[in-house]
């Protein structure tokens, strides 16, 4: 047998990577933005997000295969879809409602949607559902399960 | 005077949109991450990442001019840099521990990493700082302020 060549080290395993393997270009969160808006034809998506169409076509067909959205037809002469939203679509909310947050704080002058919940303006936290703590960095260890990546301990600064 | 070209239309002013701007590239919120875990020096964010060199450079550099990391020199000759979370980049955790969730949930078939939060496995969850209760979309509406653009209701399905 001969030897394998040596392969390029592997990047660190991690889920993250792994959800912006599907959602890491731009126009793949503004599409799932423009479905949680209601708003599930192309051309809208098109109109709205101000995507080149090839690229969002090609987004598009990725986050089906993904399974973050589903092609429902509407018309039938000629052939038309709808994008729709999965559940594992519809979960991606805290994805889109972390970015508007920090969207807002660090990136517009004033924010061009508010979200208001049961009449109230929505503040957003993140925080523990065990202990109802807010999530700071404070108090947070992490746990590497990997082989060749362990590190066990707090958080580092 | 001669008219003005017709315009491309406006897309959706939308912080989101703002906030892909400057994150919306995989190898920029890899980055993020890496320095989130202590690892600093550009060998190391190449090395965990998986980032092609030359496109992490830019990724860090466009990361600098929008005030999400600062460069800081650890060695003289000959000048060395470390990278390093700003406030504004720190205030990212909500972002990419979103992204997390969603990844470990529907990207992965074990974890690789888990976060433990004084001694529990944490479970975030996204909620309303103001009531407290957990954000579904349920009781929640929308306020668009921007021109030609609104939309004042619920989320829509």
């Amino acid at each position: 047998m001969s030897p394998e060549p040596a392969a390029k080290p592997a990047a660190r395993p991690c889920s993250i990577a792994a959800a912006l393997q599907v959602l890491g270009e731009r126009w793949a969160l503004l599409a799932v933005r423009e479905l949680f808006y209601g708003n599930h034809r192309f051309e809208q998506i098109v109109r709205n997000t101000g995507a080149p169409r090839d690229r969002l076509t090609n987004r598009l067909r990725a986050l089906e295969e993904a399974g973050v959205l589903e092609r429902r037809q509407y018309q039938d002469r000629p052939v038309r879809h709808e994008y729709h939203l999965t559940e594992a679509g519809r979960q991606l909310a805290p994805v889109v409602q972390a970015l508007r947050v920090w969207g807002d704080r660090w990136m517009v002058e004033e924010p061009p949607v508010t979200l208001h919940h049961h009449g109230h303006r929505v503040d957003p936290s993140w925080s523990c559902r065990e202990c109802g703590e807010e999530l700071s960095r404070g108090g947070l260890t992490l746990e590497i399960h990997s082989p060749g990546w362990r590190h066990d301990g707090p958080v580092p600064d």
